[in-house]
């Protein structure tokens, strides 16, 4: 076996100091927000939501933004995160490429989330804000953002879809560790909660519903804000530490990839790991850059380029994105996180000028690559990280095929250890895929015709 | 805030290449462990439950024992552990001591018992071993075999009581994961199993049932041995990794720890931080090294030392060591692993030389630490650890009250990610305490008053 280490890791004082801000970089600028008059919005449509030093990293242009240093204290709680070697699943496809993974799952919360919830919690503070409100389906990005606002010193409301509050009582009990408040939505404590409530008494509740109040509740007070966990511009910022870690780390060892994997539901995790290395693109390095999505909510392969609501009630501006329409419920896969109709602005922009490559896996492939890895590895993946996996060792037979010792490098996004009924519906041959089909697809997208067009 | 790093990591060639053996430098040896018939049993007595190469570490009295490098090269999955800095615990204290804390629920189990799972997995293997038996309870040592057992490429059975197999279905998938099979017990499977099935139909199980499932199916067959996770001397001799490497990180910081602290159920997780120090204390340095335990199963601080079964069915030879008895049954505190009657020989031993203390310390005062660490230092506990963070609190304010900057290492056991019913339970104000009547005690013990005496 290669004498290379298992893991690269990174003293503290290497920590990168900066974000990287794609926006500096891009071919053309993205296209603006647009609000419900179809023309772009301002800064101050969005002060009532989130406070102005985020909305300012929000359309910044800078290339390079610094780290608050209080910011960095609290990601070396678990940062700089190790860069694996993975010999053993290397050993057991037999393939000569070398495959490195970011283990993003280190964290308290066990994924990449926290990298942009500390940064919005410390934010939220400074600007003097003592609430953030926020929306979760599985839970991660709940708890994330609970456990960076008990850090920073600030509360959190967390509204989450009831059915996953009823059926996930594990990441409502870590988000109350940290102090939150949980709340299954639809709730009585907010106007849309009641009259949805009123309606249907027994729904199962919804992203789109969970969204609608937790921002009711934020622009009703003035100490208080909302918080998303992706698809937004300063999400995709706070996440390139991750990508900057990996570049230094391939120096340590004298390498660098030449294919870079993530998994892409809002975005998030893969613009975290990609961008730094788009940049090198950009300034003329041959590289595949790759995000993997489920086949049951294919984003970027088969939703077009469009402008669309980031929610389904149309409480947010309309963005230029890859989209299956605002309406689009994605069946119920166990990758909860890559279940979104969007997709984060910036990464669209990047597909739309070719910097990347987008591919959508079933997801029984995910699971059989995610046994693969625990098996080889050890660490059990989260749903969401077992598409890049699933993609990588894509990459690494063909590689074998084509006799080539390539570098892939792949974003392990966080653990599955909260995720583990998944695991056990595949092992138990209960796990179904959901290929899209076309007719659904063009009944959800016949409702935004009417959008403006990009 | 003081600048030294969060975090002090080891690169992989500083890994400890040998485990280290307190046997060699004992001022008395630990008495020889009985047969039934009392007198000293023989490493071969032990032939048809555990591999040679394991017994003759067991019962070696070298110093130094090189570690293989294949099992090097598994625990470099996660090992070296990182060394943590809990400053944000130091601040919320106002205390002058400075804590650190070695975080061994970085493994892919979560907690430290992969240390001699992996270990023990590849002896057997090496011995011609295809079939590896073993008990759990809460399902922490389970599921670190079944990993080991899948790295290592040989079957593993887990008999898991039964009241945890239904009410923690989440370790149970964790070990289907990883390719075990995981049996209710008592199960039909085993003579004792279907004998007790035929009595109590509905019993809950026990520890002691499954131990004696576990041995009954690796006694019968040439191709299957049995594992255990803590008690055992080459257990012990598995986890001096933990302090090993624990040593080595404080010499980067040109540091030492003034106490150590671990807790303790069987005794491995604190064997394993200690015993390194402990042969710097043998050698005159000034130390105190305290093991906690639960006041509900206060083995050290409580029980006497004396020849007893490491079992409630006494298929176990006797070994002298601390004990409640063994047919003490422990409440249903959380910390399912610190819920055992005996104490490791080896622990035992050097609490009886005064190398070590013991205290005992109730649930409700370690969950209101493990709250403390949560919210401060941002990883959840798992309620074994939380105890030894409880003591490492105690010691911290008597730091401040001495206005003494003491260095206080504790051994973070693992991570409470599948444990959260526990936080709920105290959050809910739903937990009780549980002091040992004395009386209960003493009913206990006089089952085992026949026992030949040390």
């Amino acid at each position: 076996m290669d004498m290379e280490a298992t893991k690269i890791v990174l003293d503290e004082q290497d920590m990168p100091r900066q974000w990287y801000n794609i926006q500096a970089d891009l071919p053309t600028p993205i296209p603006p927000p647009l609000g419900s008059d179809g023309k772009p919005i301002s800064p101050d449509d969005l002060a009532s939501v989130f406070p102005m030093n985020i909305i300012e990293q929000e359309v910044s242009t800078e290339r390079w933004i610094t780290i608050p240093e209080p910011v960095r204290e609290m990601l070396t709680l678990w940062r700089p995160s190790p860069l694996y070697r993975a010999k053993r699943l290397e050993a057991a496809l037999g393939t000569p490429a070398k495959i490195y993974y970011k283990n993003e799952g280190v964290s308290p919360a066990g994924s990449h989330k926290p990298n942009t919830a500390i940064a919005q919690a410390y934010y939220n503070k400074e600007f003097g804000i003592r609430y953030l409100t926020t929306e979760t389906g599985a839970g991660q990005w709940g708890s994330a953002l609970a456990m960076s606002c008990k850090l920073v010193g600030i509360e959190c409301k967390v509204f989450m879809v009831r059915i996953s509050f009823d059926q996930k009582p594990f990441r409502k009990i870590m988000m109350k560790t940290w102090g939150a408040e949980c709340i299954a939505s639809p709730s009585p404590l907010t106007a849309v909660g009641r009259k949805i409530l009123a309606e249907q008494p027994d729904t199962p509740g919804s992203l789109g519903i969970a969204i609608s109040e937790a921002i009711e509740q934020a622009v009703e007070r003035e100490d208080t804000r909302y918080a998303l966990g992706s698809v937004l511009n300063h999400v995709m910022l706070h996440q390139t530490i991750i990508g900057l870690e990996a570049k230094k780390q391939f120096e340590k060892i004298s390498r660098s990839p030449d294919i870079v994997i993530g998994c892409a539901g809002g975005g998030s995790n893969f613009a975290g790991i990609s961008f730094p290395f788009i940049y090198d693109k950009i300034h003329g390095r041959d590289m595949r850059i790759i995000a993997t999505e489920p086949e049951a909510c294919p984003t970027l392969t088969r939703g077009p380029y469009i402008y669309d609501a980031g929610d389904v009630a149309k409480m947010t501006p309309l963005l230029a994105m890859h989209s299956l329409g605002h309406g689009f419920i994605p069946p119920a896969i166990h990758a909860g996180g890559l279940r979104y109709h969007g997709m984060a602005p910036l990464v669209s922009h990047v597909l739309k000028h070719n910097l990347i490559e987008a591919t959508a896996l079933p997801q029984t492939e995910c699971y059989e690559a995610a046994l693969l890895f625990a098996h080889t590895e050890g660490f059990i993946p989260a749903p969401e990280t077992s598409h890049a996996i699933a993609q990588t060792i894509r990459e690494a037979k063909q590689a074998r095929e084509e006799g080539k010792e390539k570098v892939i490098l792949m974003n392990w996004s966080g653990h599955g250890l909260m995720d583990l009924q998944g695991y056990d519906a595949f092992m138990s041959g209960r796990l179904e895929d959901y290929p899209l089909p076309d007719e659904l697809l063009q009944q959800s997208l016949a409702a935004v015709r009417d959008h403006p067009k990009i």
